[in-house]
């Protein structure tokens, strides 16, 4: 795979049918949702959960999203997500993501997400240091 | 189609790529989603739209929903949902629906939400006789 | 939990962002979703999955499917999906359905799902004795 | 609004409960879905709805998507998709949208989808000029 630093943070993802459209394949807008699993398990492995964060008043809304498609997933795939931050800063968080078929070399689709920090009053803020580092983190696990 | 009294209120809804599943039809749980612009729209029809009545203190949270799926639905059909209020109490409110394919008699599916009347802070409430009454209002366009 | 029998089999499902409405729980039509992650977990338990079903000519579309919400699910709980086999004829399946929140004893929401037994091509079929057998298996892992 | 040509298509979307998320907003996958009514709707305005089109033998999946999110869209809101052609060639299609809370002059979203031409057994073909003049074509309604 691309990048086979400890820093990628990998989570199986299984093909359901509401994921699927007419044409056999996932429909694309559930990559976004995947990509959303991908980021909440890399927080989770480093010991912050995404629903942690929030009730210590940091939320990360969207602000971009992008994702090419390179090859479809079906039914019942076990599809692997891989996630890395790519960036952080005090104002703002880019997240990557590869998602595979289990046991392949090439990735179905790729894509990344921007966030900024917001309070739950939906302000933008700084983060702390010590949030920035916080996300910075090695795995716990 | 089944009933023909003006309690029924009738909206158009088109089948998206995103709806259908790989078996080329409309899958199952976006039915629930459809019921949910059913009554919606039937609430807009008597003046008292479901977002102003929350603001009003008043949320109704689906206790039971059932459905029976007769035929399928495609892609880019016109589907219409015909939603009616079959029971209003001071604590419980039961809405029915069809949904047809533009043009046919026969419903594709059938179904019915049971919903509690429940404050904001989530809490069972009784519904005033007002409110109860304005929900079986008669269509106001 | 209310069956403890064999018959019934466990799947962990994590709720996420995309699950969620407004009201910070778990959007209603999501549960039918989270009926068929069971069902599918349930058959992959006893050995055929539902792919493996489909590709050999057999497919399971929900005639029916009700639910019962008795509690809401909130943004990245544990849920378990307990699925057991209620009924199997040559013509029908009825499977039935509990959620529960990890470590609870009170069941969120539960259901049934009903299905027909049809051919790829959409008729209604009768399974063979064999095929009724391989539903009713034990879990063989 | 950013572009007044007439080769921009509108059509309006109205905000369900199942689109949002517990932050109160809608969750950002469900903009492709909005993507996705855009084109199919820019289509229709065309005289060549995406259904024919697939049955005449062309199929235009997804290869990149990409989206910006400026302000948030509530329950409820009646939203305005934007949708024009951006680019045609004989393997490519690039759609633009821009998303608008009904009566407000700057977008909630933006953002693009880039598609291949492919057959329905999926592989890459090249359009016949007469299919890049049917999309270039102007709106016949």
């Amino acid at each position: 795979m691309a990048g086979n630093s400890p820093n990628w943070h990998e989570h199986p993802i299984r093909v359901t049918y509401a994921d699927t459209d007419k044409m056999g394949v996932v429909y694309y807008a559930n990559y976004l949702r995947y990509m959303e699993v991908g980021r909440a398990e890399f927080m989770r492995s480093r010991g912050w959960t995404y629903r942690e964060m929030e009730r210590e008043g940091l939320v990360l809304p969207v602000v971009r999203a992008e994702c090419d498609y390179r090859a479809p997933a079906r039914y019942d795939d076990l599809l692997i997500v891989r996630t890395v931050l790519e960036t952080v800063t005090r104002v703002r968080v880019v997240f990557r993501y590869e998602v595979y078929r289990e046991g392949e070399s090439e990735p179905l689709a790729t894509g990344t997400t921007h966030h900024a920090f917001v309070s739950p009053d939906g302000k933008l803020k700084r983060a702390s240091p010590e949030e920035v580092a916080r996300l910075q983190a090695s795995p716990s696990d």
